[in-house]
């Protein structure tokens, strides 16, 4: 045996030899070694941290194609990465390794109104993105709560979705085709320019929400629609939760999908009016925020329709903007809830769950069980248009017995999801944190078919381990 | 090696003890070995026919699983079908093997308004399943010409589309989970009732589009929406195919998205004419039929801006249906388009092709010059809204310098195709019909990737040999 077989079958450490040929790729300024530079790779929006051996910044697919021959030539971890906004750890360099930061690929490649679609780079930032595309009346509809800092690369690998999701769906709905590195370096183009295309297995989707594991993303065909001309903006109160829940599928039924459609229960609530003073109905337990867009001329009958709707199903106030200044003060509370959340309950824990959208009652009772038996607050708030719930957990981080029944707490929740149909994750994926909870939700079938295309594509496990699945 | 061992490394022809292991999981009267009966599941749509060794018509998923694992055991091809109309031969048994004919799956489980999806067997007729969906205001949009006889887990397969997509997206956009029977007889589900759902790899889209190589789809979770309240349909006839395709482009920039943006050229026209009768303005080389739905309030104004988009680019007619009689009326050439060229040209040879829409003048320009080029009549019709033509080229199967010349100019047509970035199959898949043309459309590394899924899910290569790529 050679030594250079040798060092295809073994693990190696990073070394000086290893980090001449990265640099020789991407050259000297866009190789990363510092301790104070890597530590900025290696935490994302969970708060935990690794550190990895080195961080490259490639310029191109071209450069990118090299990393990862490299890195499977010396089995070494590879990490792609965004904005590292990601609140499952998916981007976090758990294994140590190389951390690919596609931040130099942040280009928009073209914005084509007649076919209705656009090619980006990864690290596009999604706000920057869609502020460009409505300048032409076109609409990017994916609105990840971290859209003005996360990027669509991100997004796309972390299956991000939004409170629009309601109406027009995620962001995997709107990726019409993609240029990924494959994990043995190859370049590919999976899907095109037309949302018709039966040529074959569907790679574009199989790579959305794959979160690094199957490829780097340098390049992604979006699909755009027309700007909807009008919007409005609504909100409810509500005495219980039971009420805000009944009024949801009440819009629903009356065949209205909003463009969003989103809930705040009182524990929320009350951290929203501490913070930002707000001024709420007494007896407010929970509170529904409505958004419609479309044909200002079918806007106001809609908006009729969905006000009888939380009437006859309890709503003790009702408000219409009357203009954008009135709807930004409207959205003043949904947009404070998470902020506001945060500086009452610093160490909080949040889990981002999906229940079919006439299950949130049900799920809401349940939270409050599981809040009672475990001794904790829990404070909910999301989309319920879509039944995707972001549970917030107040706990004391350094409290051990704290974590413990919190931990328990965050089992119950799961089991309760995955009874009335749910997902363990809508929106965030899977990462590392919630790792090992992927078995409540998944049989050994469906784990060992994943983990089957996994090993195919990527043999030598260099995208990513130690994510989704390990 | 004993003699089992053997039996599992070689392809072992069908025999009557297999034939017996059969008949004890399906009974006696499921399972169909007279020639007679074994005729009717060798063809499809495509008119192409191979005889399968058996057909089975399982009563279950538990059934399927079984059948699978056979199959497993003694090396057999299996071939799931549906209704067996599809345009690419994808469901033909062209090495033989065991056709599992799901018509026996053929219920509608649950439509649940509330949560707009619906849970249905794979053998639901689309079109059934639409009209029962639409008796409860609801819509299921994806509408494939075969939609009267074809079924929602056959579209699935195949990645149908239809006229509506250009508005509303194809099956894929509409299934959100999926309960299939691996290639090794393991049931999984995958996606499940909510539109969010990140948690692990995309199976369900890999499974659409698939083919019946990857696994057998028994049962769907649909995603459903509001059934729009009003529809307006119009029609628009030009004396040049340029004119049509720029008043397509003028309607999308004007941002409006039909429901239906369906296009005719001058030799379709001629055989809806002279089978139809119809009456058509002087001069007139293409014609454009145009739907629009939603709130009726709107629909007049759309209309008037369809109508300025489409005069403005040289349109010599323009027509609104007042009611439903007239927009019958006014499908009718685009309904008769295929049976009125089928009894005119009864060897035509029909291909699929899709590109981005503003590149359709081009490749109608290039149709004629090939057509020239090989002294053929080629005559084309679709979907102008989303990119996606059907190509026929007159030919008497018999003549075998005629079908040279069609090949040559097939390859010619696809070449383009590609060259104008669309893709080689739109909505009918690959299936044994264009297998020949892949690598016109993917590189080494793209169908490399998709084979090594296949081999990884399917090691045995049981499922549906010989489609896709092979």
């Amino acid at each position: 045996m050679t030594a250079s077989a040798l060092s295809i079958k073994l693990p190696v450490m990073i070394n000086h030899a290893i980090l001449k040929e990265l640099e020789a790729v991407v050259g000297v300024d866009n190789l990363l070694t510092s301790k104070a530079n890597l530590v900025c790779y290696a935490y994302d929006a969970t708060g935990q941290s690794f550190m990895p051996d080195a961080v490259v910044l490639p310029a191109n697919t071209g450069e990118v194609s090299q990393i990862v021959r490299l890195a499977n030539k010396y089995r070494l971890p590879l990490i792609p990465r965004g904005a590292g906004s990601g609140f499952a750890g998916g981007s976090v360099p758990v294994r140590s390794g190389i951390v690919i930061h596609l931040s130099r690929l942040n280009k928009i490649i073209e914005i084509d109104a007649e076919n209705l679609i656009a090619v980006v780079e990864p690290c596009v930032v999604t706000g920057v993105f869609q502020e460009e595309v409505e300048k032409l009346g076109l609409f990017y509809p994916p609105d990840p709560a971290s859209l003005k800092f996360s990027t669509i690369g991100g997004n796309a690998a972390t299956g991000a979705g939004g409170p629009r999701a309601v109406k027009y769906g995620v962001t995997r709905d709107y990726i019409l085709g993609l240029e990924v590195v494959t994990p043995t370096g190859e370049v590919i183009n999976t899907g095109g320019k037309t949302v018709k295309r039966a040529t074959g297995y569907d790679l574009t989707r199989l790579m959305i929400g794959s979160e690094g594991t199957l490829g780097t993303i340098t390049k992604l065909i979006v699909r755009l629609i027309p700007l909807p001309e009008g919007k409005k903006t609504m909100t409810a109160f509500f005495k219980t939760a039971e009420d805000a829940a009944r009024s949801v599928s009440g819009i629903i039924t009356s065949r209205i999908v909003p463009t969003t459609l989103e809930f705040l229960d009182k524990n929320t609530l009350a951290c929203v009016k501490e913070n930002l003073g707000m001024d709420l109905p007494e007896e407010t337990s929970a509170m529904l925020l409505i958004e419609i867009d479309g044909d200002p001329l079918i806007l106001d009958r809609q908006a009729g329709k969905i006000r009888d709707a939380c009437l006859k199903n309890g709503a003790i106030e009702f408000n219409v903007a009357a203009n954008k200044e009135e709807s930004d003060s409207l959205w003043k509370a949904r947009r404070g809830a998470s902020p506001s959340m945060l500086k009452f309950w610093p160490g909080k824990i949040s889990e981002d769950i999906v229940v079919p959208r006439n299950k949130i009652p049900e799920m809401v009772t349940r939270l409050d069980t599981i809040a009672d038996k475990h001794n904790l607050t829990i404070a909910s708030f999301g989309h319920a248009g879509d039944g995707n719930l972001h549970v917030n957990i107040r706990v004391d981080k350094k409290n051990a017995e704290d974590m413990k029944r919190a931990d328990e707490a965050i089992k119950d929740i799961f089991k309760a999801t995955v009874e009335l149909e749910g997902a363990i994750s809508g929106e965030h994926g899977i990462g590392i944190s919630k790792v090992p909870y992927l078995r409540m939700q998944l049989s050994d079938a469906e784990i060992g078919m994943m983990k089957a295309i996994k090993k195919a594509l990527d043999p030598n496990n260099i995208m990513n381990p130690g994510k989704i699945f390990d």
